[in-house]
């Protein structure tokens, strides 16, 4: 969804920001104050927030325990920058990452702080990948979505994104995801016959790398089985398994790494967004201490290791994972996340329910739909963004620590404008007029 | 330079950090506290700072400032992460940009907000280049560093680096930089013979990619003359300028951009490193206008626009770049640092100075030498590292901001270690026993 | 299947004969006669030739009108070797061609002579089809195989071939088959939703490439119905269609091409095998002529446009196709072909009847059982070979002209031979004998 | 240069025949006839033939030997086409080349029956040497020609070949061959601080591939020094030597390898053009044997060893390289050769001398004037082609069994149209006039 920028804005965006830029076209305001879910503008009108960063503020903007803890860092001259150096914070981060989350859940991996985005953690996993097994080709899904640098962008499914490489990318095989072909169709049993089949064309595998649940590729959430399966086809090929938890861990999905239930354990583990739970740029990679082959340095980067976020990262452990309290309340808000938009979807005919957890959204069958009901949310003081392949997908991604009442005030929005649209005689002259 | 983990930090570190891990291994002690050119470990030992985060800390640790600016942010509920929507804290940065870098030297450039890492800088630039041209050769340089993720590192001339992608990477041809065959080789004529000649093999470049001086390469200072003439190479056939100013840029050589005094217009300049002000992540790519073709999200990413940073960046512009003081200051500490790098020089036989500004170091002709003489100054209280293929350049890149009293302090205890290491019957006996 | 050297042949091929070599390790013996569809080797024995040059000698060995015709050109100092030069053999070749094959067929395709291989018009076509649509991805298909240089080779889907390559061979996407996932799965449908979904990965193609039956690949045999839809797919994405006869044309299933009676007309043809009717080397693309936008010599070669061929292809041409008496001696071998190896595969628990016309074969459900049953054959006088994935192919290529009596001796090997592998106690035991 | 096709010729190469074709442009009539050093065409005129098939008739057209034995093989209906099995023909060859090429110069190369054209040697050195190493860049140089398909194209220098790929082409690093940045210019200390640096952005090389000759890029020779020094190299940084004498070897150059004289052993030698000795489509690679580690079929190909040129191969081995009289007969034409290209080049200011033995040449300083000399000595009777990056060099390719007297009337017609195009008045304005 693209709209021009707000007349209310500075000139200096059309004058000097790159066209580029995106989401302030969509949301054609200037912030100036953000506290859990709700974003004030310079007009200070409120907005609810369902997009969250994209996933990347989970715990809701400013935490106040997160604030007091980076605050008291930087006025008593704590570490800002210590490239990889070790620091207190650092120590504290880690420390606590391994007693909160790691030791809990009996996972034996190392941690690479890599360069602070996911595209970067994403980009040393494939190659690490490809150093550990002496193979190039990375298997990756139909509407996955890993990032815009060259080697991430390669395991990226959408055209336009891959448009900007300029250029033939090599590295990827791309594969059908569960459902890619329509309930039908078990595609899990198809990429194993093209494993098995010594002619099929397909190099052998470094890595399999996907979400288990596909953010950006439309909210399609991978079962539990075809994981396995998958997980079970890379060892039997001697890859790598790769799950890429960057926009559906951190509690997203109701717990804390989206594929904990699974049965699986990920050689490999790419998290950034929330991971710092503040919103702050910090992205890592978990490696099964096997794999964890690199030279010193080998995979480096300037800002890896953002002591500011390993402040506000070790109170967000604390604070959310120290027992089972966060988990149940996400899963209730879950739970009417459901309902709710079972109720919406039904407005719409054809339309259906995608993702789970606090990730969830309705296919509304179009990209023209989605984008009308998603600015007509803006103009109602709802901030909520689309998804898929052909943008169909209205998705929900508020604060997991949104209040109740919130959540519900949002998705009034979201019904009142999805029922607008698809009124009889509403929708196509709506559309048609803008 | 590698050695062990320091024995007092906790074994948090190799139990459960990557192997990747870096300066910590020559720096094996926990900071807990840094200000200006000095850190501080958990022992209470003040270290001077050679190192400034690899020149991502020129205003130096923790600006009382930019602190002040950023708490009182902060505590406001500021927004933390916006994406790249408006907010209040970019508007005043892209306007204090325009106002205070861009106008006074007469550069119409875009400003593109990438995610917040050198490499992704890189990345973008060198995408957007093969689009605008359709051509898929970039041309880098020997000795060239310009980031880990896949493009980027295909740019970057370490073999070690390259090493890491477990794959060839396409799209990138390496010549030689000034002085890369000696001083009387006219590598800008060779590169000009290379491209005149339709049968050298090389395809048509889509750019021209170099720093202007090479930070992790050793040092290398190109000439404004032979800048000058790969730019007019690259008009002559249709291919872009980029110049990598992220580690050279913000000050470093003692004007903002590297490239100011060289009568260049780059058409494309990633910016990283010290452009946040604080260390924060942070980075940007400078753009000609018509060059900025990008599709609204074509290259986009989650923490492109770190509000912070947007912050800290302001005041340093401000505070730092609003008239020629902060220049003159660098002049001035450039010219003792070249005095005494020279004395030290003429301490090691064949030895000679490298780099510019506040961006110089000594080629002491062997890394291991380098490697010993770093590591004596970390037991004197001195952080610095090398540089160069084989590590061979002792670098000095202290903060701007440094006090003139502390700079020399700095390197008494350089020239000492290296004195030390080049006395007769000591040099030799002493990298033996390690 | 592998077997060592004959004794009985000179030292001189384990001496100086590269390790590359390989069907003189299934046929160990030294040939010195051939004629139709009989081989002698140098102790008089004669050989029933059910391989007939892969195809390459469809109207089998030494054809005594082209043995005329190429003995006079010689004799009178016809012109051997003139590049791609206007000589009287080629223009009498180009009208023979004209007037036989494409006029008849309403075809208006350029023929292109290309280097004297399949690899190498299958390179060519590869390269027009990226130049033609400005676009890099070929789609080819599973268990396709379309030669052995670098750029056929990405298309060619044998994991062993592919290993040659040494490196990942890049601008391939390999789709399934007709067939491939079983008779159930309706891989057109598949790959028509691969390329409708913007975010599948799947850069945009230049072409498809297959072909109509896979000769190396096991005889699947297409259909007419998915060949049109996969024409009709190439249409609506813009991409061209090439058909690869070079095993399956030249009357080897029936008519001149093998795709002639399926509605559709591809938009480039790679040929060679038969095209010069005894076996010499001699290739040629077929390109529609609104794609032909080569630039003189862009695509050149030493030996494209090999004037013995042309005189012996002339010979062919004229001889068999100037009616349709050989196309209906063609169909009443093929029925006899299927009749007899219908009742081979009744032989063989799970076998099935594989490919259709001349190029017809059992898979045996094993790679060991058929090598064994052809090991067995040669023994008793008759060259066959194994095709497929697993080799597990019984594969009958003889030549089209062999006398019916002939042809029915050969079978009567090949029956003898897989009855008593599979005869109750034999099959293992002989087998594990090996 | 391209002129329109002959009027006096058919229009079925208009009508039919794919713009790629080149030659026929140039000598616009139709040859009918062949014999050594003379082509006639169908109006019966005779042409000195100084092109030889572009060094493939190093024999002449049609030796009386070769076709009496081809006759001879094809009457007695010896094999023509039988895969790589075992034949007389092949047995006869191979000893004979083993006696008479291989032992007296003390090589233990074996031999491998690639596809018949040059290309695909090529291709076959390459992944060989991929395979070999497990790396996968191959070093190729400026102004060099190694084939049309995809992988020899990366090795290829000319910008118009290259971009026939319609991709990028990875795999191939281009360094400049010995004197292509001018006299002054040691290229081999460049390329060796290229390879001894680690930084250089170059991958470590599986191989150097290069002609000792290049024929296509503008009979550059380099010398045996520099070529040792390649050698040194390549053993020093574990690659192979790949010397590709495709068109400068089988006596071109005086003896029957062009490095024969020069101390080296190269590790791999792909053959073709002349290797036949008739013109045939053939063509070998030669390979240490402790390198020919390709599994049987691992690169293997339909027309891999022609019978047809075995034959006639082998009468050649046999009747010129059995003593050294035809050496010493090529030694007294190329003295001949080189003085009278001296003359010529004395008439046209700037020319110089290129090549050695019968591969010599004149670069005239501009493709236009080569051009026009060409095309005016075609109207005289003389067949003869340009080459070179900007087709600047008069190329005289004659058959090395050339009667002396022909040689001269040949090379009075090259002086004769020299000396018109560069008289006071003429030469303008004749170019002008076309």
């Amino acid at each position: 969804m693209t709209r021009t920028d707000h007349a209310g804005v500075s000139g200096i965006y059309t004058r000097r920001e790159s066209e580029a830029r995106s989401y302030c076209r969509s949301f054609p305001t200037e912030f100036v104050k953000a506290s859990n879910a709700t974003m004030t503008d310079a007009s200070g009108r409120d907005y609810i927030d369902f997009l969250a960063g994209c996933s990347s503020l989970n715990y809701g903007h400013n935490d106040p325990d997160m604030k007091d803890a980076l605050i008291a860092h930087i006025a008593a001259d704590g570490v800002t920058h210590g490239l990889d150096m070790h620091t207190n914070a650092k120590t504290a981060f880690l420390e606590t990452f391994e007693d909160v989350i790691l030791k809990p859940r009996g996972m034996d991996h190392k941690i690479m702080m890599t360069g602070p985005t996911g595209t970067n953690a994403v980009e040393a996993a494939m190659k690490l990948a490809r150093k550990v097994t002496g193979r190039h080709n990375i298997v990756a899904f139909t509407n996955g979505f890993h990032g815009m640098t060259l080697g991430a962008l390669g395991a990226t499914g959408n055209a336009g994104k891959r448009g900007g490489a300029g250029m033939p990318i090599p590295g990827v095989t791309h594969l059908p995801y569960e459902g890619a072909f329509g309930p039908g169709v078990d595609t899990l049993a198809q990429i194993e016959m093209m494993l098995d089949n010594p002619s099929s064309g397909m190099d052998a595998p470094a890595a399999f790398l996907l979400e288990p649940v596909q953010g950006e590729g439309g909210l399609n959430a991978a079962s539990a089985k075809w994981i396995k399966g998958i997980a079970a086809l890379a060892k039997r090929h001697g890859a790598l398994l790769i799950l890429d938890d960057i926009q559906a861990g951190i509690g997203r999905t109701g717990t804390f790494f989206s594929f904990e239930e699974m049965g699986v354990v990920p050689d490999m583990i790419p998290l950034a967004k929330s991971l710092s739970g503040m919103g702050l740029p910090f992205a890592a990679l978990l490696i099964r201490p096997e794999f964890d082959i690199w030279k010193p340095a080998e995979h480096n980067g300037t800002f890896r290791g953002n002591n500011h976020a390993f402040i506000t990262a070790r109170v967000a452990l604390k604070k959310f994972w120290s027992d089972d309290r966060f988990q149940t309340e996400i899963a209730e808000k879950a739970k009417v996340l459901n309902q709710r938009l079972a109720d919406i979807a039904a407005l719409v005919p054809g339309a259906t329910l995608k993702g789970r957890g606090m990730m969830q959204g309705v296919d509304v069958t179009s990209g023209e739909l989605a984008g009308a009901i998603c600015a007509d949310c803006f103009d109602q003081g709802l901030i909520i963004e689309t998804s898929g392949a052909h943008d169909e997908v209205v998705k929900v991604l508020a604060p997991l620590t949104i209040p109740m009442a919130q959540l519900k005030a949002g998705l009034d929005i979201l019904e009142a404008a999805t029922r607008a649209r698809t009124a009889p005689h509403s929708h196509s002259q709506k559309i048609a007029a803008e």
